[in-house]
């Protein structure tokens, strides 16, 4: 089963295979095999667990050895395989082995990554494009995960394949710059996978010069692949297990955009607000204490906060707001959150879910 | 309505009062002052909020001031008085003012602490008591608090009267050392609320010799608070917003107390890890990753789990076990959880609940 990837908008030199090989009891589509027609640039990001599991410690191994130059990525589905040793590494070994003779390309060649069980809903993918030298260049994404689930430890992945030309060093410069501010910057429940993993392929087919750092074409690059980044990151969370809605929370006026970021991911990652959400409650003392714990040090007589677009607190202040109104504009699908400092111009966004009964029910249910 | 707190059992000279003022709507007890026959030494802790409510300024404030020298503590509950301005903060005074004259004392010799709306659902004590120079000493602990909660932030209280004398900062070094293992190692959903406050009254009435630092006595003090203080704790976890059980999670053979307790935290406040307990599932692997993500650097290859008793992970690698069995025993009131670094000597101890469905329904529920 071959699905061609050589449509016009999509990037040129790529194919992508899939088939059920047996790791999936239910006979669904469990390995996958990305590559490209010649050696592509490779970047990668990946899990900061500690507890890392097999494949990728050995797709960080190959992306040393190679020097950032991949012809192929085998995913499997259906088995983590983490915390299962030698008997896991070996196993992830041979089916890299055994893919590269099949393409015709080394071992060091291949990336491998595993994914289990996600409870994804829905397939996430996205697109980009844009214009160098008179030759378009295409992005496609595709991404999967929607929690750390059930039975072991699951995952996120999310691969990006482009036809652009750009050194691997360069590649891996912005795709990390790019992360932080998507993959790194979205939350369904504040944990963290032992298989999370994020591979940009650029294999050069648009036939455009090699993109330089600096240049307009590099930012054209940078704003291309943070699109399909943002689209897919904001997939996961909207496909977050029991989600109902996307909270986009964005802090502003702080002194350091990591300050910003550190108290906009205390807000994304509290229960309590998150549950608030789930019930349209405009429930702004649980942001305002959220923020209060970050560690972040800010005068708390100065803060906005805006929910939905209504003003809740001013100047550190609750203000008088038609509560039943703002519950309403609160059960939207995508739900604007905005805390305001006053301490600096430095701002940031990150992006979660609400955290429902049914988050509940699909992460406690028994493992077998 | 008054309790007097003069059985052989309670510490001596202290009297307790409780009223409704008319905070709670439903004409429930709303206002309690706890007061000593003497002045008495006083001790606390606060939450470590930046968004701190009004009479957790004004307690800190007395404190300071009266170095320490307490006689009694205003209790309102019905509002948190938090985010309210001037108008808060002059309420606060006006109470304190208020209840001074009544007991004949000055303003900075009372503590006011508010709590609100607390999901409670049951009444929290606890006592201890040990020998001294031919004397008992006598505590008795009382707490509320379930969550942060409805309708904008609510909070966590303890009180401790003990009839021991002790200076004041001595009482605040011990208070300290025993809120770190008791209070501070406890967590039901990882918000921290705006008005946390534990205080200590100590007023000597026991007619034992003042207790000096590094004296069998002192330990026997520091032995018994510790008991009241985890016994409240425990309390507050077992009685947390939706909890069917409490987790006592052990991190052993860290290289600090501090890395021990950092991990034991991470997995504490792991929604993943707390669901999963919620539905009695023996998921090591989540618990694994919580520590893989704790930020505390450990070998993967030497850890040991045991749930509920039994070895699931050794040396890193997972054990056949039961798991229909396992999760028999992880449908208990009180579930052991030991994780083992085999990298040092220390350890520490940290209690969460389950977290499950119902507490999200107490909390996604709209305020008004």
């Amino acid at each position: 089963m071959k699905h061609a990837l050589s449509e016009a908008s999509l990037p040129r030199g790529f194919r992508f295979a899939a088939t059920a090989c047996g790791l999936k009891k239910t006979g669904a589509l469990d390995l996958a095999v990305l590559s490209s027609d010649v050696t592509a640039s490779a970047a990668a990001v990946f899990t900061q667990n500690l507890v890392v599991a097999a494949p990728v410690l050995i797709s960080k191994e190959h992306l040393r050895a190679s020097k950032g130059r991949m012809r192929a990525v085998v995913v499997n589905a259906g088995n983590a395989n983490c915390a299962t040793g030698e008997a896991g590494h070996a196993a992830a070994v041979r089916t890299v082995a055994e893919a590269a003779k099949r393409l015709g390309c080394t071992p060091q060649e291949l990336e491998t990554s595993l994914a289990i069980c996600t409870t994804d809903t829905r397939p996430k993918t996205a697109a980009a494009s844009f214009k160098m030298a008179g030759k378009r260049i295409h992005f496609v994404g595709c991404a999967k995960g929607a929690g750390m689930i059930h039975p072991n430890m699951a995952t996120m992945l999310a691969f990006v394949a482009t036809d652009a030309a750009i050194a691997p060093s360069l590649l891996q410069k912005t795709l990390r710059d790019v992360t932080s501010r998507t993959f790194n910057a979205i939350s369904v429940d504040g944990d963290t996978s032992t298989n999370d993993t994020l591979l940009v392929l650029a294999n050069g087919e648009a036939g455009a010069p090699a993109i330089k750092a600096g240049t307009s074409a590099h930012r054209a690059f940078a704003a291309a692949l943070e699109e399909v980044c943002r689209s897919l990151a904001l997939q996961i969370v909207a496909d977050g297990e029991g989600a109902q809605r996307v909270i986009e929370i964005e802090v502003r006026g702080a002194k350091t955009e990591a300050a910003a970021k550190r108290i906009a991911e205390t807000i994304a990652t509290s229960p309590l607000v998150k549950t608030a959400f789930a019930g349209g409650d405009p429930n702004w003392g649980r942001i305002f204490a959220a923020a209060g714990r970050s560690g972040v040090k800010f005068d708390t007589a100065l803060v906005d906060i805006k929910m939905a677009g209504i003003p809740v607190l001013r100047r550190g202040q609750p203000l008088d707001f038609n509560e039943r109104a703002a519950s309403n504009k609160l059960l939207a699908v995508h739900v604007p959150l905005i805390v305001d400092l006053h301490a600096g111009k430095a701002k940031a966004r990150y992006w979660t879910c609400d955290f429902t009964a049914e988050y509940v029910r699909i992460n406690a249910s028994y493992r077998t």
